[in-house]
């Protein structure tokens, strides 16, 4: 039977401001990467986050992004290694907190948009931040975009998560094309995309068919109809004999 | 034919984040308070409230709230009268700029929430204030909250605007009960209430009936059922023969 | 042999902007207090913060403020128990990780001007936010406003270290007087109060002295002459056989 | 008689930092370029530095940055045309706004740091900002990059301001060398580089001489001994009859 991770971006509600529903996504997925308050997710939503992960029995990740609320971290910025590490340990250090307050183990480790890319194209700053976070907790587990980045990261020995983006496009060159305010999508589609991803296919918007091997695949809640495209992922998985199984450090094989 | 203004706080969407719904607000209204950054409201949004407020042909006001993206202004903070002036003036001047180039001109002011709370109870720093604001622009209104304050501005001098909420609760000692986040409301409930308002009377929680007289009557964009709210309101107003005028130093008899 | 612990709130730059000098204060003091990025402090400098306590053998504390740059955290924000917990939180668990990735071990836990204020005076937000720091590392210390507060929290079994204010001035009530600017103050002067309160004696501006049990003594980082005062204090220390020793929930006979 | 205008970045504190010592620049400069909250300056600090630059008589600029407190506005943002007209809007209105309650006339507008540098290479958006900015004040001056920049931005009808910077290095393409955190830098080689700069020559760190011409000259307000510096330039201007004179769209032949 195959099993794959069906991850979110999540908690990214902030102050007076709901952005998607974690109550009713979290049950539909496999693991979340939980904002950590400098793009998203203030402190008490970081908290809401933990719990809901907690209730759910889900995987729980952190989810660090520029600081830059207004752009809600999806505009590149030109950071240092060291801001980047200094950013990430920062971010995660906060959620851990929360996690360990709550009783919740952290299980990854995710950068959110324009920080996982900055991160996912410099192999150098890519091993920086994993030992960064693993002087934080030593089990942790690191997303990274299936391709060369999930490869490499692997190759230099990091427990790592292969990630395709079930609800993005891709170029035929293999990389993400984020979206900045990710509009409704047809579920079938995405889930029809999810099933190949499955076996190792991804389909770009040329039409090319990548071989991209993925541990897990994302998809994400500030989506509007977020919760439509996983529950007809998950018809979609359960029609194909396809199971949930969050990653982690202990319970995956592929690590 | 009675007349009176019809308000709402508005224009509080930040980045990625939506609050309310503006588009179908800003019909239903005869004047608008407009988030100008610090509580809400980042530059794309000001630029389009002011846009809105121009099609819709409604009166537009500057509603600068404290430096709490986190609290979005909801919470009270101690500060000196220099600090409320400078915010006052940052915020305003910023919202100016965005009316010029849109070739809107403004119209009232309007403190949000708890810097509201803060100017409303303090005599001398209302009238500080006010020669700041009428330092950018000679003809501006100032809302304030009915009764006390409202007069006191008055009996100074300035163009005010008396202001009541019909769609949060007062203390019997005539205090409006501000809601952190404000949940939905049954909106026959809240345009009997407002139809009470345009014949000065405002019931409080404990059931007492106290006359305060008003030109303004304020709803929230950022209240769940709003558009039913000033919906349920506007017919009200047609039943009872009250049509909808805004407040402006040149057109009201009362300033 | 009198000892007590010399501490300092510093580790306050931020970005561009540089505030005291660290480098020069850390070797004169017995532990620090260093801000964890919300009213100054950011992710280079706490980690910048902790490197220069273990180069200098001091206690290495967490000093988290109201989320208020712009105010320095030195306006009283009204917060809920649930936003200071959250609060305390996330900042200290920020600082956990730059500790953790430095190799030291965080000692205690001072929160900054008006978040401590806010704390000092609520025994039942006082024992909760012990509590959900105590959560994050089971032998944190805590320093608390001598006096009721300290009596009270010790009372309750935390690990108290009480603390007077060698630089600013008392209420004959007993309540610190903070400055929102701390101007430079005469270090012979600030030296003798420092020597008084070793022996439990603290002057107000009234001219009473209050007799105030004290383990820690403070002296604020941006005071423009506080490396003087800290010479200052350390010269009249060794004149009156006062040795320095950090507080600890293992060294400490007092707790 | 060669005149030219010797300008600075300042108004550049925040809060509880200090940046620069303004009280003393301010008369040694013909011009100021004053943040504008968002890299820099808080609402106090602008209203300071209106009133600093009335009292000396000093044409009065306004300098917007990047919302990067933290990276001091000096960190590549990825931002769409719209995001940068916006962004200079809000900040360019609010401190319009100071300006005006202190009887100030604003003269100039001068980006801050990578917003100047994107502003400066995309003559499209050049344009748009200034179309933008001459809607709130329709006598505005544009400070422009000697060079490509000014050239094209004077060639498509705009009052502009050809500035070159005196105290940071040049590539030998001719493009600025911009510093996160400007050192300390010989004040007679600063003052050597700004007499030529008069000249229209500016050296680069290859050891060739450009031909630039140039209306204004930049110091940095947060350079250690920028005092210094401004003095050597005043007197080397002095030796050799360069006297200071601020552009302005009345007063300049050049425009």
């Amino acid at each position: 039977m195959k099993t794959i991770d069906l991850n979110a971006d999540a908690g990214e509600s902030y102050g007076r401001w709901t952005l998607g529903d974690d109550e009713a996504l979290f049950p539909l997925i496999s693991s979340v990467n939980t904002a950590c308050g400098w793009h998203g997710g203030d402190p008490a939503i970081m908290r809401k986050s933990v719990r809901l992960a907690k209730e759910h029995g889900i995987a729980l990740g952190a989810h660090p992004g520029f600081p830059d609320l207004m752009g809600f971290g999806r505009r590149m910025m030109d950071v240092s290694h060291e801001e980047v590490i200094d950013m990430m340990t920062y971010q995660v250090g906060a959620l851990l907190a929360f996690a360990e307050q709550e009783g919740v183990r952290l299980n990854h480790i995710k950068p959110h948009s324009k920080l996982y890319v900055t991160i996912a194209r410099d192999d150098d700053l890519m091993c920086k931040v994993a030992d960064a976070m693993l002087a934080l907790q030593p089990d942790l587990v690191f997303f990274m975009l299936a391709g060369r980045a999930a490869d490499n990261l692997r190759k230099h020995g990091y427990n790592t998560c292969a990630e395709v983006v079930a609800d993005m496009e891709y170029t035929d060159e293999g990389d993400v094309i984020i979206e900045s305010r990710p509009p409704a999508k047809d579920p079938e589609y995405v889930a029809r995309r999810a099933v190949d991803m499955v076996s190792g296919i991804v389909e770009t918007i040329g039409g090319r068919r990548l071989e991209l091997d993925a541990d897990t695949i994302c998809i994400h809640g500030d989506r509007p109809n977020v919760l439509d495209i996983a529950k007809s992922i998950r018809s979609a998985f359960d029609r194909e004999g396809i199971s949930l199984n969050a990653p982690s450090a202990t319970s995956s094989v592929r690590f």
